[in-house]
């Protein structure tokens, strides 16, 4: 191991704007439709169900730059801005001449970049008034974030935790419980959702369909209550582009520009979070980056869905997306990487997909652990398992450079540390996990039930 | 909650040398003896056991500042300099005139200040061509610092972790594999120490007593191998006097200067760092700052041990060591703050609080939990038990100075985050924990049979 380097702004560099690139795409994203009418939402139409702002923000399609609030801003500063770091542990283990950086968003006090979002979406629904809050969380780095964010502004909030989550990572659950959440483990008795469910079948699990359909009804039945979400839409990803304005700064002291930029996929939020700030000057034609999203074999979307309109939730509640797509009804394999079990992609991810103006590969689960082991011995972070997606894309590039003799510049999204994951690593260790590979046959049908609105 | 304001310093601002306060105290720690001859031992006399560097370091009364090496320096430069923050949302929800500062060393990438002391160790070790090294480790802070620090200088290391807590404590072992250590649930079959208590206590949890006798066994019968140990000794002490260093001019950019440290105590290596470098203006004359050591009431050795010779550990195997003390085979309670259960305080300590350079506060168990989940929801980082005892005794003072109407600044140590520790929140959150106070009988027990040497 070499020493690494670190490149760190001040609190005043933190942005006092997010970007949201939908204003410069040539294309934008075709529009979030009623599942009925098959009309275009607007905004308003999210008014009941999410804060107004975020509503706003959701469907804003012209404003370049949105300003982040000062009282955002000035919570932001508890720990960000997030290091920059030139990874020379691991590129001397890998023996690349290429240069590895990351962006360190495992520095929050959450342990992820999810607090980037959660702090805006509790900062806005008090700002209305707001009193109670709800949301879903599977692996539960969104719901620990949430849960800070909800304390801060003195919100209350219900989590709905997938069951098998709740029970499976208890850590994760007594830090939402530590912050002052109600953690309910999903499906509950709690709605008519949950009780439906439990009926009829009394030891399912839950999903995050399942999660998410009970977060809506109560917050659609509570007074005074909004429902949030930690990734996929457009306003969350929005929120995270600080991660990726902070980068560019940071890049531009270490005097280097990335070649390729690369980060972890399950709804898009960390990826889109890095990616974005930097993609505009692709968009602008003054530069030629190439990104790379890295999602799991398993769940592969981005590398073998197929681009359709499809609903967010396995349940089907909510308004039809444009996505690539493994289809809504999609059931994961149970890889240690929660946080990217997730079967479809946002609606300005897909679009980018489409238009290449991005690429993805999938990582075998075994694939992803070696490379955060490595990782973790080269540069003392443990990794979270979804983030060794990203790891293990970048070792990729970097021993590609080192046959072909090449210097590139490679910059990866950490976008959280494995702290609380840590029986997933003993797991591999023992030689108990196994990689997941889906049929074609698995896919197609799942997608095939898809109505072709496209 | 309001906004906390965090004080950055540079790399360059990491210290060059650690500060030896030994040297600038006139009244010197009594000699570490020889338990059958009674006389000093003298630094030779250390390295069949440890690094001679590190040897000399513990014997060395007269040079104040020490170098840093460049090899040490550099790897500190991963998470080093670490922030001092201003706990405004703490001093909100407490509504204190007091203002807090808390130093924070749980960013390290194990998660506590041990890092510290333990990349110096291993630093020496390889230096003089050291291949293997051990330790024990109670918690699992210590051991996981040392099993990166091991890992980024290519030694071998195996740990002895006692068995209890190899049970209790699965997340802190899998992080140990994950850098690549061998550990070893203690007591063991590996040594003859270890066997002869399995033989006669067959479901013998362990004692940080037996695992330091099983470390010591390994280092002295396997060639070119060193045992390294994580707190107590003067050279511990130095090398954590980083932390204190840093805090100096963090302070200073602050513009306050602090009325009161206080850390908590264990064998006392974040509490010397944090304090040893601002006591060296006390010892001066030019300030009169208060050092607190909070410590837990059920180890009360500060606040109600004897001062007299003995033993480092339980077993016996270690020299003479002039200390607060409890008695060597002192049973702590088994609190969740397993890294304050340690008998005794090192001979640097006790000589200042029997000089009255310092005082001691002890902290009972629940306390300490209410404080973490305040600071918790004021600050954001859920504060690992043992460093749960320093806020708590920082709460005290800060209401003191509220009903007192008076503002004084606080400066606390944060040794380390309390993710490995979640299941503890939860007992505490579920009312499932209690307070425990020594009896003046049990303490007068165990005193009473040490031999009256001073």
């Amino acid at each position: 191991m070499s020493e690494s380097k670190k490149f760190l702004l001040n609190e005043r560099d933190i942005p006092t704007a997010w970007y949201n690139i939908v204003a410069d795409m040539d294309n934008k994203p075709k529009p979030i439709i009623n599942p009925a009418t098959k009309e275009p939402l607007k905004a308003e139409d999210l008014f009941p169900l999410f804060a107004e702002e975020v509503s706003r923000q959701e469907m804003n399609t012209t404003d370049a730059w949105i300003e982040i609030p000062e009282e955002v801003r000035d919570l932001y500063k508890i720990w960000r801005p997030t290091p920059l770091v030139r990874a020379r542990g691991l590129e001397k283990l890998l023996d690349t001449p290429a240069h590895i950086y990351f962006k360190n968003e495992s520095v929050s006090p959450v342990g992820s970049h999810k607090l980037n979002s959660a702090i805006a979406q509790a900062y806005y629904c008090k700002k209305q008034g707001v009193t109670n809050i709800t949301t879903e969380t599977g692996a539960g780095q969104w719901g620990a974030a949430l849960s800070l964010a909800a304390k801060m502004f003195g919100l209350e909030l219900a989590v709905y935790m997938v069951k098998i989550s709740y029970h499976q990572k208890p850590y994760r659950r007594n830090i939402m419980s530590t912050y002052g959440a109600q953690v309910i483990a999903s499906p509950s008795m709690s709605t008519k959702a949950g009780r439906k469910i439990i009926t009829e079948r009394p030891n399912y699990q839950g999903s995050l369909g399942t999660a998410i359909s009970e977060a809506v009804e109560l917050a659609m039945s509570t007074p005074n209550c909004k429902y949030t979400l930690g990734s996929v839409l457009n306003h969350v990803s929005l929120h995270q582009t600080v991660i990726g304005l902070e980068a560019e700064k940071q890049m531009e002291m270490a005097g280097e520009y990335p070649d390729k930029i690369i980060a972890c996929f399950g709804g898009g939020s960390n990826f889109s979070g890095i990616a974005y700030p930097f993609m505009r000057h692709n968009l602008a034609g003054d530069t030629n980056i190439q990104f790379i999203a890295a999602e799991p074999e398993s769940c592969p979307k981005l590398t073998r869905g197929v681009f359709q309109y499809d609903f967010g939730d396995e349940a089907g509640y909510t308004p039809l997306i444009p996505m690539y797509t493994l289809g809504h009804d999609f059931a994961p394999a149970n890889i240690h990487a929660g946080g990217l079990r997730y079967h479809g992609a946002g609606s300005i991810i897909s679009q980018l997909l489409k238009d290449k103006k991005m690429s993805a590969v999938d990582i075998p689960q075994l694939e992803a652990f070696d490379a955060a082991i490595k990782f973790a011995q080269a540069e003392g972070i443990i990794p979270a398992p979804e983030s060794s997606h990203a790891i293990a894309a970048t070792v990729r590039e970097a021993l590609r450079c080192k046959e072909e003799g090449k210097k590139e510049v490679l910059l990866f999204n950490l976008s959280g540390h494995g702290l609380i994951d840590m029986t997933a690593y003993d797991s591999y260790l023992a030689g108990d996990l196994e990689n997941y590979k889906v049929s074609d046959e698995e896919i197609r049908r799942n997608t095939d039930k898809l109505e072709k609105i496209i």
